[in-house]
C-alpha cells in the first residue's frame, strides 16, 4: 500500500491521510473556490455555501460506486440518495432538491436499474425530497463496473454548525453503532453468514429535530475511514484534542466478529447513517433524548479538550491510552 | 444495434429515440419530480427549476466519460465544466457555482489528473464561475475507464425560455458549424490527419449578451445526437414542425470529409459549444449581430411552422425534402 509520486493509487481514495493530501493538492489548482460571500472548496466541508438574496444555500455532490450494488440493508440507489441528503443535513441545511446522474454499463440488466430507481423513489418519498434533474450515460462493457451514480443536492441552511467549531468542553456523541455499513458489505462479499445490515439511511428526519436545539457545534456523518477519520477531521479542523473511551463506542457483536475475522477495525470502517456531534454540556440531555428516540444505541463517547491539538486519543478497553489514527488507506475494495 | 427488452445497450445512451424511451421509463418510476412551485424531472429539460424566496434557481447535472480524454480543442475537464455551464445558460440561468466530482482509476498518471484540473481552472476563470464543492473517488483498475467526471451546477434564472415554447413563425438559428466535437474526436481516435477541433466552449459569455434581447423562445445546445436530435426535441416538445435548408447549415469542410469517410452524418454528431435558437422575426437581426460577433459561421437555418407536428423537415442540397430524424443510436463509442 505504498504511495506513488507519479500514479494515483487506491490509497488516494480511501478516506485517510493519503486522500486528504491528494485532494488538497487538487483543490489548490482551482483558483475560484467560492462565491464572494460564500464558503467553498478550500474548506473541504460536506457542502459549499453561497448566498442568494438573504438565504444561505448549500450545494453538495457525491459519486457512488459500490460492490455489491445490492447489499444487506440497502443498495447503491439508497446509498446515493441518502449520502447526499446527509451531506446537506450535517451542514445544518434543509435539503430542497437532488439531481441524479447514472453511468450504466452496456449489458446491465434493466430490472436491476429499475430496482435501484425504485429504491431511490422510496427514499425520496420517505424524506419528502424531490429529484428535479438528471442525466443518464451508457458506456461500453468494461468501461464502468455495472453502475456509477452521482447525486448532487441543494439545501437552505437553517442552523450554523461547522466541523471547524468543536470547542474544548464539548461532549462527543455518536448516534448508533459504528462500522455496520462497511462490515456488512465485506461480509456479503466474502460470503459470510451474518445478520449485520448496513446502517445506510437518510438523516434529515433526525437532524430536522436536532436543529431545534441550541448548542450543537459540529455535526458530521462518518463515511469512508469510519469514526476514526471523522473524529480526526474534526480534531484537525477545530484544532482541538478529542478524547474517547472505547467502552462507550457502540459496536455490534456481529460487526466485531466480522472485523476480527478480516482484520478490519470497526472504528475505521464506513458508516452511512450515523452522526457524530460535538455539543455543549447544557444541551446534551435534550440532544440525547432526540437521538435515542431514533436509535437506542446512541452514546456519549467522549469529550473535547484543548490539547493535543488535531489529535484523537482513545482510552482502550484495557485502560491504556493511544492515538486513534485515521486509516492511511483501506486494504479492501470500495464500499461507498 | 437491436434494442433489448432485458438488457441495457449502448443505444439507450446514444442521444436518440432509444435513449428518450429508456429515460422516460426511468423517470416514470420517481414520484417526487419537482418542488411545489418548480419544474422538474418530468420536463426532461437541461435543468430543474425551484423557487427560493422570489428567485428561480436552476439545478443541473451531467456526467462525462470520453475517449480520448485529451482531444483537439479540449479535454474531459473543459467538457465537464462547459457542459454544465451550458446546461444552465440555455435555461436562461446565470451560473452561480459548480460542483465537481471525480471517479479515477487506480494507476492513472497524476500529471493527467493535474492537467485536467488546470483545464477546469482555466474555464472557471474565463467564465468567472467558481467550483464550491467536490468529491473524489479512486476505484480499482478496470472499474472505470481512466476518469469519469460529474459536474452539477446552480444558477439564477434571468430569462424565461423553454424548448416547449418554439412558435410557428419563429426563425431557427445555429450559432456555428455543427458536428465538430464528435468528428474531431473520431478523427483523433482513428488516427486521421485533420485540423478539425472540438467546438467545446462555455456559452455563458454569449448567452449573457443574448438575454438582453427580447424574442428568444427556445434555446438549446446540441450535444449527443447532434443538431438532428436537438431540432427533433424542440419540434416534439413545442408540438410544431421545423423546416431547415441543408445549404444553410454550416458544416466545416474537414468535418464533411471525416463524416463521409466514416459514414457519420455531421448533423447527427455531437457539438459541445453551439446554440440552436428559435426567435421571433423582429429580433432576428439583433440576435444575429450578437452571435456573429462570437462566431462568423452563425446562420439562419430555417423556420418553425404549425405542421407536421413534432417533425423536422430538411430541404436537401439536391432540392428534395425529407424528414431529418434523430439518430436511433450511434455506431461508435461515447464521445461526450
Amino acid at each position: 500500500m505504498g504511495i506513488s509520486m507519479v500514479k494515483i493509487t487506491l490509497n488516494e481514495g480511501a478516506g485517510g491521510e493519503a486522500m486528504q493530501k491528494f485532494i488538497k493538492d487538487l483543490v489548490s489548482r482551482i483558483e475560484l473556490k467560492k462565491t464572494p460571500d460564500g464558503s467553498g472548496l478550500d474548506k473541504l466541508e460536506d457542502a459549499g455555501i453561497l448566498k442568494i438574496g438573504d438565504t444561505n444555500i448549500a450545494l453538495t455532490t457525491d459519486t457512488y460506486t459500490v460492490n455489491p450494488i445490492f447489499f444487506p440493508g440497502g443498495d447503491i440507489g439508497k446509498l446515493a440518495f441518502c449520502g447526499t441528503v446527509n451531506d446537506l443535513a450535517v451542514m445544518g441545511a434543509q435539503p430542497l432538491a437532488l439531481s441524479l446522474a447514472f453511468v450504466i454499463e452496456d449489458g446491465m440488466e434493466k430490472k436491476d436499474v429499475e430496482r435501484i430507481m425504485d429504491s431511490i423513489n422510496e427514499q425520496s418519498k420517505l424524506s419528502g425530497i424531490p429529484i428535479i434533474t438528471g442525466d443518464t450515460k451508457v458506456v461500453e462493457k468494461g468501461k464502468v463496473d455495472k453502475i456509477i451514480i452521482n447525486t448532487a443536492g441543494i439545501g437552505v441552511v437553517k442552523y450554523d454548525v461547522s466541523n471547524y467549531w468543536a470547542k474544548p468542553g464539548n461532549i462527543m456523541i455518536v448516534s448508533g453503532s459504528v462500522g455496520d455499513h462497511g462490515l456488512s458489505l465485506l461480509a456479503k462479499r466474502f460470503g459470510f453468514e451474518s445478520k449485520l445490515e448496513s446502517d445506510c439511511t437518510c438523516l434529515w428526519n433526525v437532524i430536522k429535530e436536532l436543529i431545534k436545539i441550541d448548542g450543537i457545534y459540529s455535526m458530521k456523518d462518518p463515511t469512508r475511514g469510519g469514526l476514526a477519520a471523522c473524529l480526526n477531521e474534526i480534531a484537525k479542523k477545530s484544532n482541538v484534542g478529542i478524547y474517547v473511551r472505547e467502552e462507550n463506542i457502540p459496536v455490534k457483536a456481529e460487526a466485531k466478529v466480522i472485523g476480527e475475522t478480516l482484520g478490519v477495525d470497526p472504528l475505521q470502517t464506513a458508516c452511512e447513517g450515523r452522526l457524530v456531534l460535538s455539543v455543549d454540556r447544557y444541551s446534551v440531555d435534550k440532544i440525547m433524548k432526540i437521538l435515542k428516540k431514533f436509535n437506542q444505541d446512541t452514546s456519549i463517547i467522549g469529550e473535547v479538550k484543548e490539547t493535543p491539538k488535531g489529535k484523537v486519543i482513545i482510552e482502550t478497553l484495557s485502560g491504556g491510552k493511544r492515538f486513534l489514527e485515521s486509516p492511511i488507506g483501506e486494504a479492501y475494495p470500495r464500499i461507498c
